[in-house]
């Protein structure tokens, strides 16, 4: 299995390149039944959108998505839900100075290894154009889960990090600024420093905490399907992610297991939550929390030395419209992946019992 | 899928809890022609098992694995690899204190909840006993992945930290010492400051750092399934694991593009390696290394308050053998599903062309 | 798995419904490198689409398929093929008359039982179109598979049956008639046997034997996935198909196994053939053969009664443009599939051996 | 995924050899809280056991299922089932007439080409043997689908047919007598003729019949997994099988639509069945019923001339305790085979509707 589909159930397969024709993808197992509100969908791939900001880079693609299967008289069927996003900006020439030569910490060198050749324009595959899919599947997927609130927000900028924990944040803040973070102050802060960083022609790194309340118990198989396995391998799975923690993650390491225990009220609940929503990769009913640390983006606007084809030494210069930091885009995908697990295990808890 | 499986085409399924009659599992897509070093699969599961020196846990588990099928005259045949491992100390009444109630931060109450009860033994199916079979099928990929080194230990416990980077470190010191730790003087602090969270009853978290060297180039399906983003899944199934990074990980949000970036050399080598050996999910021939953070083990050997099924105050008392520090005994198991995902994807990276 | 999707490394996602915008899959696992004759699709599209002979449906529909990804300077990338074919003639006005009544012997009843309600227009997902975005990646997998030939044709109508044995046809027969029968004078009978029947509004069954020559040795998984099971799974899966059988087949049955047993030549291949070039489920290089049995299409062009949604019976009459008889454009079907479950086979077989 | 597990949600992996310590396997995705019998699960396997009767191999095999997992104080736990049989009559030397030759129409040959080499004894893997732990699997699976009624019956022995449609016969004869035929007056001639074959050391091939009671509405994915698609796939894959008909089957290709449609009673009821319980690949709540044709056994116990590893001629002789006719021993087979998919697609069907 070449690697485009995600999920057991509720299962995304996605298709198309940077500078393709179209993009797109098909989400088998939808359940029959849940009432699309097709504006939604847009409304999510236009907060992952170029252009949106100054902030973000600049190229204008207006990446409407076209349903072409599995809604009938505005309902899922329950058969496949096909849907594309033509590209309309496929200008090729931008990419000819990288044809023959390796971007260093891009995937160019290890396509071509791979695959014996590559499609150059834009990164082709491995462009982060691809999640435009899964943001449209992210968002049938959160109506499908209706009254589990998923919010992700961008939580650390370089050094610039939230220093309130999330429950003390107000989520209606993170579509009010342009880097989406949950603290106004820090996101003004963030949004200088990122334009800095533009000027630069250089680009910074980020993390997005994601929080899912009202996720119902039982979600998550045990053993190696775990829920938090199962979410960390989505997020690594997004472009330029370098690490994922859940609960008190790396931070945990530190700590004694008699503090680190959460300990029951009597309904269930935990008074603490170090275990991030989820024990023995099971939710419990708590909020279910996690951060992702992305890496600068590799694309810098400034002159380096590289490596062709031939293996020679060629000096060349970073091009084009690039984001100085990927974390405010990277929201919504933090959150479309996050709902397309929750969807799938949602189901696969209905088989739990006789 | 109820989650017991790992991998594609060298895919693994376990089976067994904690107080059962055996644990196991089927190991299918081994390909044929490995002649089997039985004594090095044992020799893995030694590495795990209790009982091997002061600082873990002193329950006797022989831990003796039986390989039933898909071996013929010393070798692989290409037919499923059926093992089991008796176990031999399944004293149920060990665990009666827990019967009716739940430990904090254990799998115990969203066990009752998912299945509607629970094998209360020792945990059941949520133990770690459970990573035994991992050990065994990871033992049998390492034999299969010739020339691939993959060494992982323990690189930080509580706020003890290695400050070497693991290029500095001589790898033969790790099975020298009882931690694991392949840096001896801090191994023998960390040795001292773990007995010490023994006598108290208490346990105290860790990191374990793995490093797999001479991965051939272009292993690692794009998009959903990258390497990392398999390795990270992986990591996260091991219990009581709270985190992942790979490459410069969380620090590296903290580094601008341009910094980051790793430099090639003429022959496609990078000059700098803040990748971990993967670019756009795929191997690039440079070393993988990843850390992976462990929580401070649940059962600690003191008086707690909790709940009981009914939902009512109980006070009790943890019991039993237990580790003080997991991070010892989980060296193997990192080893293990590293091997278990190179094996897979080794396999994965034949069809890629024609 | 909501099954959509087939096989394992060489693997269809399909979507689309008879009436809906478009229809069309997602191709993962398609090795990189293969020159893509465009033409050569929809040729294949072009044998199995409506209004081609006076024998058949005279829907007017162009189908032509778009490829939306996956292809670079004319040579596929190892990356997802994705495509659509766009439905120009979508009168869901046609469809009134079963909006609320269950078709016999149709998917109606059984739909509208199992999602809650169902895409009346033309059957919607149980359509036969469905078929179309089939052979699109069979023709696909047929130029990954250069070297083995697939030759499906019609070799029996009613009772009218070809008598001669495959090895005495000539295939280059088999598009010379409408039929697609590989004997022409057999094929002439059942062409005007079909349009008899077309007369009466009525429809009737046929047989299509397949065949398969230079299929390597040692194709097939042993157990579930025997290669011939994999078949006849792949051709039951069509619509209106009710039988298979491979080699010596049902009338294996009345043989002893003295005369049924292929006996070796010197150099491995066998005098006869009763095992269908398949042993234990896995190809030893005789050709691979076998029948897929279809029922008479189900829309009559008749009156007849049947019972509404409310479980009254109401009186009907069969409309629109159908097939007398399914088997002449099933046999691109028949072919496409058979490529597909080779192409999946043959690049599951690169891991049998160290 | 090298083929020895079937099904997505209630899944069956088995491993073993005809002569390895062991054969078992493991259920995974069995749910919680069934109330296992295990008499009745060895009462299957006594079904199939070798011994039994006249007409049967007289090979002795205790055939003892251990359960090693999976379930506590007697009830499934939703944890996977892992299960052994093991060989206790493990007489290698029986075997070396075919260490270096090949037997016609056994995998003996492919194996060898596939994998390298093989385990010579017995088949090996490839062995009827494996079939063991289907059974096992296939009585848990019985045990879920309480009120499903699942008989199968030999029908057919060589041109020895049974001419009452199902309907008339009575199922409680089939164990009655040894031949498992629901006629009883043919299963005296069947028997005759079984042992007329035997004396001649000759083998006869036969036909399987398998009625499905009481099979809710709605089971079955649509295209590419019809659940008579994958019933199919699960029958060729039993040892011997050459073809799988349902309904009306291969007759159906006689008859003209106006005859075959099943017409509706008011209440969803088809007045006939021709569909054979299942429409568009979902089950339409009426019996599913199908024919299962077995080629004659291959080893012949008689002189024949075949080949080497060498491609020399060698003349050789059948030996040992094998079935004159499999199907006696294969209805069991066939009903574990149905038990398990419709497990399957009972749990599948949890997740169509929101």
């Amino acid at each position: 299995m070449a690697g485009n589909s995600f999920g057991t159930l509720f299962r995304l397969t996605t298709f198309g390149e940077s500078h393709g024709r179209a993009l797109g993808g098909v989400i088998d197992g939808c359940p029959a039944g849940i009432v699309l509100d097709l504006n939604a969908i847009q409304n999510e791939l236009n907060r992952r959108k170029p252009g949106q900001s100054a902030i973000v880079t600049q190229r204008k693609e207006p990446d409407t998505v076209e349903i072409y299967s599995g809604l009938f008289e505005g309902k899922t069927t329950g058969t496949p839900i096909g849907f594309a996003i033509h590209n309309t900006n496929q200008k090729s020439k931008d990419y000819s100075h990288i044809k023959d030569s390796y971007r260093p910490s891009h995937a160019d060198y290890v396509y071509d290894k791979k695959y014996g050749f590559r499609d150059y324009r834009g990164g082709g595959r491995s462009s982060a154009r691809e999640t435009a899919s899964r943001v449209v599947a992210g968002a049938i997927a959160k109506q499908f889960l209706k009254g589990i609130e998923i919010n992700a927000f961008v939580s650390q900028v370089g050094e610039l990090k939230v220093q309130r924990p999330y429950q003390e944040l107000d989520f209606k803040e993170i579509e009010k600024n342009p880097v989406r973070c949950a603290d106004p102050e820090m996101a003004k802060q963030m949004e200088d420093y990122i334009k800095s960083i533009k000027k630069e022609g250089d680009t910074i790194g980020g993390v997005i905490t994601c929080v899912a309340k009202n996720v119902p118990i039982g979600l998550g198989e045990p053993v190696f399907d775990k829920l938090h396995a199962e979410l960390g391998k989505a997020m690594l799975s997004i472009n330029a992610v370098k690490g994922f923690e859940y609960g008190s993650g790396f931070d945990g390491v530190l700590m004694k297991g008699s503090a680190h225990n959460d300990q029951f009220n009597k309904d269930g609940t935990t008074k603490t939550n170090l275990s991030g929503g989820v024990q023995g990769g099971i939710s419990n009913g708590m909020d279910i929390y996690f951060n992702v640390a992305f890496k600068p983006v590799a694309t810098v606007l400034q002159g380096y030395e590289t490596i062709n084809k031939k293996g020679e030494k060629v000096k060349t210069q970073g091009k084009g419209r690039h984001d100085p930091c990927v974390v405010p885009r990277a929201v919504p995908i933090v959150e479309a992946m996050t709902a397309l697990i929750l969807a799938d295990y949602y189901l696969l808890a209905r088989v739990n019992k006789v």
